[in-house]
C-alpha cells in the first residue's frame, strides 16, 4: 500500500494505473465497519484508494472536531491488511488550496434532504460534507464512491451532489456494520465509557422495535413518540430525534404510503459523544433490508 | 406403524415392548406442527405413540367441535412416514368408560394459570383438556408427554396436573412451527379462506412487534394496546385479547419484573375460527426464546 499525501502526487500515482477505482473517503479512527467498506471496494475493483481527512468543514462544534479520535499507525496497518492499495492522508491546504470559503457545491439545493434530522441538528454539516466529497472526486476521479449506510442522510446528499454536479461516479452503500450487542460501529464509541457502551447498545433495540411496529402496520408517529420516550428513559441516554421516513425524500413518512423504502434513523447522546443510526424498511416487501 | 382402538389392545401391545415411550396426543387434521412433535418424540425415544382423539370435553362449543377438521387417512399417512410405531385412535366410551362426568382432575385446582386468556375466554376448556390429558397418560403410561409452544397455556395447565397428581412422566415441549408467512400451523387453518389466511398472517407480525418491544424495554400494557388495537383494524380480524404474562404464573407482566420467561398470547377470531398463537421472550437473556 502507497501512502501519499499530496493531490499533485495521487494524480500521478493514479495515472500510472490501468483498472477501476473505487474510493473509501474516510475521517481514520478506522473499525470494522471502514473495512466493511474496503472489503466492497476490494471485492469489485482493481484499485482500492482510500482517504483519511477529518474534514473541518463538516464539523458544527469544534469541541466534537478537537475530540474526534486519530489513529493513524493503526488505520494504515488496517488498511493495508485488508488489501487497500493507495492510502490518501492529506493537510487540510491540499484539499482546499483556495481555503475552506470556496466550494463547488456552495450553488446547490438539496430541498427536503437537509431539512430534518441531521440537516436540522448540525446546521452546515451537510455542506462541509458535500464540499469534502466533491473535492476528494476531483482529486481521486474514481469509477465507485464506496459510503456507508450508516450516514443514511449524508449517502443521499452525495447522491443529489453527484447527480446535481453531473459527475460520473457510481455510488455503492454498504450495510451497518454492529458490534455484538448491536451497536452500530462508530470512530466515536471509542469515548464511551463500558456503562455508556452498555447503554448504548439499546439504541438498536429500540430501532428493532420500531422496525417491527412497522412490519406489523403500526402507525409512525406513534412508534417515534413511543420510541423517544423510551429512549429518554434510560439514566445514559439522551435522545435528539427518532424519525420513521421516506428513504427518498427523507420526508416524515405516512403510514401507508407506497414509498420505496423507509428509514428509521436517530440521533441520540450518550456521555460525551452524539451517535447516530438507522436501520432501513421495504414496505413492499414487509421486510428490513440490510437487517 | 400399528393402529389400536381400545385402551386394553393398547395395553397388551406395549407391554410386550421393552425400551422408553413417547406420547403425542392430537386431535387429528395433522400437518406439519405435529409432525415437529413425533420428530422430537421419535428423536430420542425408543416407542412413539400418537393419539387421535377429538375430545368433547374441552370444546365449550358444540359447533367449533362439529366444525373441527377430521382426516384420519391422511393422518395415519403421515404418522407412519414420520415414524410414529403406535397410532390409538379410541371412542369416546374408550376414554371414558364411566362417562365424561367423572373425572381424575376435577379436584385440581390451576390458580392462576386458568384465570386469564384461554382459561377466561373457554368456560370449562382447561377442565376437559386436564380431564383427558390425566385419561390417555392413565392409558398410555409413557416416559414422555410431547406437547406443542403453541398451547402455552395448555402446556402449562398440563404440568401443574402432572405436579398435583404426581405422576411421573416427562413434559416435552416443541417450539411452534410456522408457515413461510409466519402463521402459527393449526388445523383450524384448513377452514380459512385465501383472504383470510393472508390477514392471518398478520398476527405474528403483531407478536413480532411485541417481542420486539419487550427488548427494547417499552410498557408491556402499552405494547398490548397498541397490537390489540391495530390487529382490530385489519378488516378481516378480530382480536379477543393479547395478553403480556409471566410465563410461570400466567399472571399479567409487570415491567422489569425478574420474571425467567415472558410469554405473549393472542386470540384472534379470522372468519369461520379462532386461532391462537405466541411468542416467547426471556428477559435475562434480552432474546426471544424459540424465535
Amino acid at each position: 500500500m502507497q501512502t501519499i499525501t499530496t493531490a499533485a502526487a495521487l494524480r500521478t500515482v493514479l495515472s500510472n494505473q490501468s483498472g477501476s477505482v473505487a474510493f473509501v473517503p474516510t475521517m481514520g479512527a478506522l473499525h470494522d465497519g471502514h473495512m466493511a467498506l474496503i472489503a466492497a471496494a476490494v471485492a469489485s475493483h482493481d484499485i482500492v484508494v482510500a482517504s483519511i481527512f477529518v474534514n473541518p468543514t463538516q464539523f458544527n462544534e469544534s469541541a466534537d472536531l478537537d475530540a474526534y479520535p486519530r489513529t493513524p499507525e493503526a488505520d494504515a496497518d488496517l488498511l493495508k491488511a485488508h488489501g487497500c492499495n493507495v492510502l490518501y492522508l492529506p493537510e487540510v491546504k491540499d484539499v482546499y488550496p483556495e481555503g475552506t470559503g470556496k466550494s463547488l457545491t456552495s450553488t446547490l439545493g438539496f430541498g427536503s434532504l437537509t431539512a430534518r434530522m441531521e440537516g436540522a441538528n448540525r446546521p452546515g454539516h451537510f455542506d462541509g460534507v458535500a464540499q469534502v466529497v466533491s473535492r476528494l472526486l476531483e482529486i481521486v476521479q474514481p469509477d465507485t464512491l464506496v459510503m456507508g449506510q450508516k450516514d443514511y442522510q449524508q449517502v443521499a446528499v452525495v447522491r443529489s451532489m453527484i447527480s446535481q454536479l453531473g459527475l460520473r461516479v457510481e455510488l455503492l452503500v454498504v450495510p451497518t456494520v454492529r458490534e455484538v450487542s448491536g451497536l452500530a460501529m462508530s470512530s466515536r464509541n471509542r469515548r464511551l465509557s463500558i456503562p455508556e457502551t452498555v447503554a448504548a447498545a439499546a439504541i438498536n433495540r429500540h430501532l428493532s422495535a420500531v422496525v417491527a411496529g412497522l412490519a406489523a402496520g403500526w402507525p409512525a408517529r406513534e412508534l417515534e413518540g413511543m420510541a423517544f420516550r423510551e429512549i429518554g428513559t434510560h439514566p445514559l441516554l439522551r435522545p435528539e430525534y427518532i424519525e420513521i421516513c421516506d428513504g427518498d425524500t427523507l420526508l416524515p413518512y405516512q403510514d401507508g404510503a407506497p414509498v420505496r423504502e423507509i428509514v428509521v434513523a436517530t440521533a441520540v447522546h450518550c456521555g460525551p459523544v452524539r451517535l447516530i443510526d438507522n436501520r432501513l424498511f421495504a414496505p413492499s416487501l414487509a421486510e428490513e433490508v440490510n437487517p
